[in-house]
């Protein structure tokens, strides 16, 4: 049975959800329906870029996503269907395949046609995901082009012994999720010290932490999480609410050369 | 595989919506159960008929769509299975069946007997989901009666050249959405030209748009939506937070006779 | 197909639901994924285990369900999966297993093992999960053991002629759910009239209504609900906002030997 997952900034009082599931089902039959998220923020594509960039290598190969942000099209934000890393991505291409998939995709088509005008975003997205979804290949739903639009996440910068993140996400949990990977700090801390400095200097944290229960209750701790970002946390706490963190907050992990 | 909908107010966090759906799956094993909404707001059988009435019919006929708003029946408001438009709906007759389904159902029955009153009204509604989900026909799960309590739902006036409807429903966008369809407009308009009024002569559009993004960014703005309805909006905005509307504000057409 | 249902503190936001979703669907294809929650306030156990405690038993036996709630495993409190009452739950043994399941359940064993350090608890979760969807009697997919810790939820205390009980649940409707049960209730009242009080002598009910509309709009009323507790509520209203209740306010039941 084919997969279609949903994200979305429709929040879910709203008839969009049910609508665009009657639809998927009107049309295709045998598929499994799985609500990532319908709690995004109006109009975040970075949220939902976030969420789905995180969830979506969970699914087995061959699964597809609608993206359901800012789907408006215009001339150049057309709608997409995206093979990225062998899962399907279809949307409006405001930036968010490359910020969920990949700046470099696959395969690429263009979804609707001249004489689509009449319909609407969401029926062209439907149809194209049941298509999918019955075994057509991609080239054979669309027009193939070559390129995306692409829109750069934030990246940490490097400067000296310095190394400067910011804040991506603030989880349920009030865990700021940092843009910092653990493969870069890897590769930067060699046999260095470090000390890692929330926004100013105020908040220090010299230790990484395995577990979020590895620092007594309250206690301010930095771990890699399970997507191997540095997280910001505060065991059993709201560490984004109590050090009044939000996305771009900075996060500045200072190295030095005494041995620890 | 036969379809059951759940829309309530339940909320997510609250244990009906494991409990109803712990009850249907124990009672027919090959049903798909599709979440419309369990946000509806406590008691608010109106915005509910609005979501339905809205999702409904992109499901595949012969879908069970269960109501769990005001489902508590009383002598006047009994628990009924209808049968709309080839689509099944499960509830309490508060008004909900001719809001969501229309005032003239095809197939009405009584749920529940003089024996039941021991069993819970979801009960009764999981019990008759699954008989209609494997086939038994509506007239063999209950008593069949003629009429269903009728709701009329709050219509657009038309005097002289003026039309005035009002917002029904505020969507996650805060666009407004508006009981004037386009049917209507396009009956009244002919080569007349007009003026939509928001609220007071205050905020006045002279265009209907067909995209959101065909104003520049912050603009305000009047489409006609995927279901056909006026809906007021603000380019990348919140329409109904910045000019104060809710459900009943008064949107006004006035049509003159120049050509524009 | 196997039922697998998910209660969480993720919220529907987050990442980590399609995470999850992903690799339960990627182990194991012929399963039925169930969300019973994902809006548990962050860290609330007790909440958590309330939400599954009633709504499980309406599943069929066999079901599994992930608490996904304090996941975090610590010496004492492993990782396990638990069989009660015929059904399955995996969790981090926080005490949730015994309010959720019952404090003697039929089988317990541990997940993970020294080697499964790199892994993340959900995924230890999903493939345990997944084993026993796919037929893998609990014994063989973790070592025996034979307790797990219990944690006691607050009982009501009888004194004289007084019990006192409290609330333990808001639900969706602000009706304030106690821990006094009809059994105990039925067992204590024999021949008895009895006042009800709510927090202080302020608000008294001297009856059990057996629907919330046998009270005029408005008013305060006490009746046993689906799951046989004593619920406080008010017709149409929003009785624990109104009256001040939360989680622990106290509910106090006394009885006289007059006849009514």
């Amino acid at each position: 049975m084919s997969i279609i997952t949903l994200t979305s900034d429709w929040n879910s009082a709203d008839f969009y959800v049910g609508a665009i599931k009657g639809k998927i089902l009107s049309q295709c039959h045998e598929v499994n329906i799985v609500d990532i998220s319908h709690n995004i923020q109006a109009f975040n594509t970075a949220q939902a870029a976030f969420v789905l960039r995180n969830s979506y290598p969970s699914f087995p190969k061959g699964s597809i996503h609608l993206i359901l942000v800012n789907t408006e099209p215009s001339d150049d934000k057309p709608m997409l269907a995206v093979q990225s890393n062998g899962h399907f991505f279809i949307g409006t291409d405001n930036g968010i395949f490359s910020l969920a998939g990949g700046e470099e995709p696959e395969k690429v088509v263009l979804l609707g046609s001249d004489n689509s005008s009449s319909q609407s975003s969401l029926d062209i997205f439907c149809e194209a995901a049941c298509k999918l979804a019955s075994g057509i290949s991609i080239e054979n739903i669309g027009k193939v082009i070559k390129e995306i639009n692409v829109r750069k996440p934030l990246r940490p910068t490097i400067e000296d012994s310095t190394l400067t993140g910011s804040v991506i996400y603030i989880d349920s949990y009030q865990n700021a999720i940092t843009n910092i990977s653990r493969e870069l700090f890897e590769k930067l801390i060699q046999n260095r010290s470090f000390e890692i400095y929330v926004q100013s200097k105020h908040y220090r944290i010299s230790n990484i932490s395995k577990l979020y229960n590895e620092v007594p209750v309250g206690e301010l701790l930095a771990l890699f999480n399970s997507i191997g970002l540095l997280e910001i946390a505060i065991n059993n706490g709201n560490a984004a609410r109590l050090l009044n963190l939000d996305t771009n907050s900075t996060v500045r992990i200072e190295f030095s050369e005494r041995k620890k």
